[in-house]
């Protein structure tokens, strides 16, 4: 079979693997019917990320058709339409116990990483009940595939642990494809202003579409907290979530952050920050940090069954299977081709 | 009237004030009758806190009797014994609705610091019904005086935002007076296990007295945690208080913590510290930090009154107010004294 191979540093190729089989009776296998690509994708390729070794074929996100199942699997049958989620539980050892099986000492976030990717004709996947979900035909595919990762984190690291409450003023710093899930998410709780923040106008832009109320061109730390403290009265916001990763993105959610406010860090970070607790001992703040548990992907499925937010809109480009290495250079370049989420459909499995 | 006063940077003095009489109709006079010193006070001597001028009489805590009060005032009248809250509310302005009284515009912590302190004969109180609390005669004199400050501090900015649950693995780092007081105060969840981390021997033996079921002497951050790891099975603890306000003591209680776990802050700190975000963002972590609201003050009192810990345990010195300025010697020199905190008797006024 074909899949997306991370080969070396900076190349990924379209290469042969072999097809996997059912070895454990906790196991699955899924035919790949669409998948995309991550920014976490690009930090392994980038060689951010050394517990990836070369020859492993990429991708945690994606819906496809369950082929094979192990004796040992309770909920999932030979057929059945499924969202592979981003992260595996075995919901036995001591995290998934405490509700955390993002570090499930038998999966968490696995594959593409220390296993097989989802970038690939057919997938392998272990401790099927913890990491596959029914895949029902009233949402769209592409609604699907936003459930694998970007949708869960954006709401479990974001939105859930901020307490956000209807009236609040939030802000929100990146306005990729994880803050614009953000901002989709958040608004499940009725806040009264949404403010984006990026260094692209053309993202700004878009982010208008996806439901903010107002937008701050990134310059300068000072400059972004100028403008919100002149937009909240003085007080800053609610809550903010850093969703960038960089010791300047980090900045400005500190400054902008209101006494008694929350500043979900989302991005992923290469550097330690520096944390003004100078000024902020006294302001009576929260900070949360996380890896998606997906332990709310069936909720986020009742949501968008419902229509209340469309999370297909965060698909901007679509390939197939065979063009995978093309769909790296768009996502990528993500400034040049405006792109924000790509969907990449199996084309290649008869 | 006799008040300690601030009267230049590492100068305090028994002087000479006026004595105060109501103003407004929401202000109470108070006769005090017990005050203690607060680290923060050392802080304003030793200049760190220039919104304080000199000429202030210092002190933020104590308990007295009601001499005079305003019309407007509710709650209290002339004769009733009285706990002098650190905190001045008015429960009317937007920080007091938002339950942040810490951050009242119209009061927060303005006593000993914009304002005449507590440190004197007579104080004047303003939003009397927001600042005072009637002091029963059930629990010692001592024990009512650490509820100023010091044990709602530890509490509502130690303990609650930890979400500390029963069974759970606490860390303490610094075993001075606010971190005993979390060590007091945490036991209300009944954690299965508290480690006290200090650079005294003598502070740690202490704290065995109040309730620690370990200890570790302050090294390195690499020791620390690696003895902490010991103890923890690798995992690091469930949630660590922050009870010093230096970089380094930050340093290790974001090294302690274990996944899913909590960093309260509950020291006062002068420099930005260096938050490992490269290592915790995906650690699913929270922390808090705060300026303590006195909004549990009344709980407090109702544990006290069940007996349930004994807060007069902190006091390890006595002073009469005509002694104050050996109190602030003893207070200061904490380590050779073996000082907690001090009670100081006012017993001047006839």
């Amino acid at each position: 079979m074909k899949a997306a191979v991370y080969e070396s540093a900076g190349v990924l190729k379209l290469a042969d693997k072999e097809r996997p089989h059912v070895v454990k009776p906790t196991d699955a296998v899924v035919r790949m019917q669409k998948t995309t690509i991550c920014g976490t994708d690009l930090h392994i390729l980038g060689g951010d990320v050394p517990a990836c070794k070369p020859g492993t074929t990429l991708g945690h996100e994606g819906i496809g058709i369950v082929e094979e199942v192990g004796d040992g699997v309770n909920n999932f049958k030979v057929g059945d339409r499924v969202i592979v989620s981003c992260v595996t539980a075995c919901n036995t050892c001591y995290y998934c116990k405490h509700n955390l099986p993002s570090h499930c000492e038998n999966g968490g976030w696995i594959l593409g990483h220390l296993i097989e990717g989802t970038q690939s004709e057919y997938i392998h996947i272990p401790q099927a009940d913890g990491s596959l979900y029914h895949a029902p035909d009233s949402v769209n595919d592409e609604a699907l595939v936003m459930l694998s990762d970007i949708l869960p984190t954006a709401y479990e690291i974001g939105v859930l642990p901020s307490h956000v409450k209807p009236g609040d003023t939030v802000c929100i710093v990146g306005a990729g494809p994880i803050g614009l899930s953000a901002l989709l998410s958040v608004q499940f709780y009725s806040p009264s202003r949404i403010i984006m923040v990026d260094l692209s106008q053309a993202r700004l832009d878009a982010s208008r579409e996806f439901g903010a109320t107002d937008t701050v061109l990134s310059t300068t730390t000072e400059e972004v907290k100028a403008k919100i403290a002149e937009m909240t009265g003085g007080r800053g916001v609610d809550v903010v979530f850093e969703c960038v990763g960089y010791p300047a993105t980090f900045d400005i959610c500190q400054n902008v952050v209101s006494i008694g406010g929350h500043i979900s860090n989302v991005g992923v970070h290469g550097k330690p920050v520096t944390f003004n607790l100078d000024d902020l001992w006294i302001k009576n703040i929260t900070l949360s940090t996380g890896l998606v548990n997906a332990n709310t992907t069936e909720m986020l499925l009742d949501v968008l069954k419902s229509g209340k937010i469309d999370a297909s809109k965060l698909v901007t480009h679509h390939f197939k299977l065979s063009e995978v290495e093309e769909a790296y250079h768009v996502f990528k370049n993500a400034e040049e081709n405006h792109t924000l989420k790509v969907i990449i459909e199996n084309n290649i499995t008869e």
